[in-house]
């Protein structure tokens, strides 16, 4: 199954819309390379996601899916040897309706 | 003085770029036009601004210029009868180089 | 093993700190019932954990076992009915020395 | 008028509870010279403050005070020397009813 069908299906079940930002505080003030990594990583993973100025947001699944893909660039940041690693997350979680990226930024007059 | 100019001066002393969501937790599921709202007075401030699918970036000159925006949402979301308001932020303040939301995108080759 | 040493053991291994939020932003102003359900659950799960006036802070030996209590949180406001939920977390992820909340606070002289 | 009328003044009018945390991220692993100092700032505001492991709890009357206190913390950690500086900060702002970090804490049988 290619990516554009992983994507086409995680967009149909998605229940979950997150904002994340991974960095380390060890390292000196420009983490560029760090964060680019991060990116590389959640973008591997075949979630939908849109990288902003300060965040990634991520569409997924279920928890489970969000929470690989957060782990998997914690451990790319502990083999780039950073020392303190700090993860900023928030989730939007609806029951009600399936929300997408899209359909929020359309509710607002954004998209 | 345009739009324009003014976004282009505040970029020029950009030291703050923030990620702000505010949003009720008292009116139910649907908050969009809450949301909306918020937006528009971010908007109408002549801050350089990006709405994403959680949150949105502001690049400010200074902080007091990002509290007043914000204070303002929150005062706008009082008056549209909100009983109690979430607010979100995060603040990146760098003071090594002057850094904008395209400066950081075009770091982790997102530009 | 009783409950004390699990603990124990926990803090000996501590790597991860985190900070962690849960709530319904459906279900009207007072939320405390699904805040002190998400609490218990996770005082229940074995991790050491301080509760303040707004977030938990968990100690947790890894990111598996504090991803696995904060989706145990997160089902627990599903059963009870929360039809949108907003999750809100920090981690403090450790890799130079073996940091815990008390250890924290020794360091800025608050324990 | 003391510290102690201070305080009980600002927890009668209390609408803002916040959750805070400022730490420069240029400055290596260990910062806490840098948070000691901010908790220094914030508990000399006179506003009442509680401060955990990973952020301070602080009660205001309303957003300009709280955001004054803000400011503070961030200009004390710029004469620090910090080259760059992430803020965290979560605001609940009630309007059904006069909220303390107590009356919080006993809502969910914490206090």
């Amino acid at each position: 199954m290619g990516k554009e069908q992983l994507i086409i299906k995680d967009k149909e079940q998605t229940v979950i819309i997150a904002e994340f930002a991974i960095f380390p505080t060890s390292e000196g003030a420009s983490v560029s390379r760090f964060v680019k990594e991060a990116v590389r990583v959640i973008e591997d993973s075949g979630l939908k996601s849109v990288t902003g100025g300060m965040s990634t947001v991520i569409e997924a699944p279920d928890l489970a899916s969000l929470f690989r893909v957060i782990g998997q660039t914690d451990e790319a940041l502990v083999k780039m040897g950073a020392k303190r690693i700090y993860v900023d997350l928030r989730i939007d979680h609806r029951l009600d309706k399936k929300a997408t990226i899209e359909s929020k930024l359309k509710a607002i007059g954004k998209s």
